[in-house]
């Protein structure tokens, strides 16, 4: 593993300890698919960062500096390079202050895929509703982290999150879709949650997709479901807690227009 | 400023990038009074610290080589030792392995006290409440770099968090008490919120103080308030939103109770 470092466009040596990435999860990240010596869907996870920047008031980079090192690091095997955004070194306690941020720019060995079949854990850890947080991929994951270990335990290697109410929201590293009714549902995140790219990419191309409530019965009774994000793509469900799921066409016929359109995904 | 750092119990020069503290946030911290070179709070704030570190499962070091590290830090002027503890470096994504923590023993100024007369914004950025993460001390803190930030536009030095349903359940870096129908009562902190070591030495030796709920009328319509956090010790409020508080009897004695006790507090 090897990490570029950046104090706003300036290259750095040694993260600090007084970062506040570090003392507060006052920051964001993006998890991108390196393949073919390429950031195939870089413009969207700029966005997002972007996006996520201006809600938090930290100071975005120059887009081509960070690009350029992204690059530097995407070897041709598929890979993950990760980007991580702080608010820097503004002063010890809460208050934000303005100042460069801290970039982290790093690339990993692609994660191996998840095992096969899919199936899925009911997570009891819930996913909070902080609209002010929602969507954005911020450095507060602990529920993330809870929720992973808690597949592992009940022996899954994926879950599903809901909020309080029981509305599904998410799995711990992935957007999910259900099949449901003859139409493809994905949940809203506009409360909670992350909007995932892949998830995005879907919604963006594909005609048919809600974007509503699904709730826990909803999901349960699906005719199908996949997980999605911009490491592995789509992947389909085999089953939620005790429920089997089959492939079905719609789940054949979205992974056909998907990969068509995003070949990389073929690749890893 | 300086720092020790450690892996498990072994020093270390310098923080990865990878730490699990900076990616997700996965970790736990205590900020400690330093007042003529001891820390008179240390077993309470390792306490939380252990506690928090059995809830996330993350192995906690060995006591006595951090005790050692933060009072080689604290300087015999008055000054603040931050502990950072995080789940160390096992490897990229949620899924939480084994391995040895990452710990960071650092010293800072004391920050200067918080204006006079101390009132106080009603925050709108809430608290979620997520019980599996109430009471400890985590990393994931956006919500009150959020919520402090809007008492600094709203021109306040602090402020007041809720929960969604409107429950009165901390300051943004303090905890606060109310005095109301002749009695001393502090929020819940089961559901969310840190259970400080402040709010917890003034519940455990005064006799009638009440832990429950706070709704925003019952602090708005208090006789006396004050925020409290082991660095400041005890912080009267005089006003919350538009309304004025008076330093009341109850108050008084308040104050001399906890300094008389709790002597280190006069000399910051």
């Amino acid at each position: 593993m090897s990490s570029i470092l950046f104090c706003g466009n300036e290259r750095i040596g040694v993260l600090s300890p007084q970062d506040r990435g570090l003392a507060y999860g006052d920051g964001l990240f993006e998890t991108l698919l390196a393949v073919d010596g390429g950031l195939p869907w870089w413009p969207a996870h700029w966005h997002r960062l972007a996006q996520g920047a201006q809600r938090l008031a930290i100071e975005l980079p120059d887009e081509n500096t960070i690009h350029q090192a992204a690059l530097s690091l995407a070897v041709a095997q598929p890979a993950v390079v990760k980007i991580i955004l702080t608010r820097g070194e503004s002063g010890r306690g809460y208050l934000p202050c303005d100042g460069p941020a801290t970039c982290i720019v790093s690339v990993h060995p692609l994660p191996p895929a998840l095992p096969q079949p899919l199936t899925l854990h009911w997570c009891r850890t819930v996913v909070t509703e902080q609209p002010v947080l929602a969507g954005i991929k911020h450095l507060n994951r602990l529920e993330n982290v809870l929720a992973r270990k808690e597949c592992q335990l009940a022996g899954h290697p994926e879950g599903l999150m809901s909020d309080r109410e029981g509305r599904v929201i998410c799995a711990t590293s992935a957007n999910v879709f259900v099949h449901a009714d003859g139409q493809w549902l994905t949940p809203d995140v506009s409360a909670c949650g992350i909007a995932g790219i892949a998830r995005g990419w879907i919604i963006s191309h594909v005609g048919d997709v809600r974007v509503g409530t699904v709730t826990r019965r909803m999901a349960g009774n699906a005719e199908a479901a996949f997980l999605c994000n911009a490491v592995r793509g789509i992947m389909p469900v085999a089953g939620i807690g005790a429920r089997r799921l089959d492939q079905t066409a719609a789940l054949d016929a979205m992974q056909a227009f998907f990969l068509a359109a995003n070949p990389f995904f073929g690749n890893t």
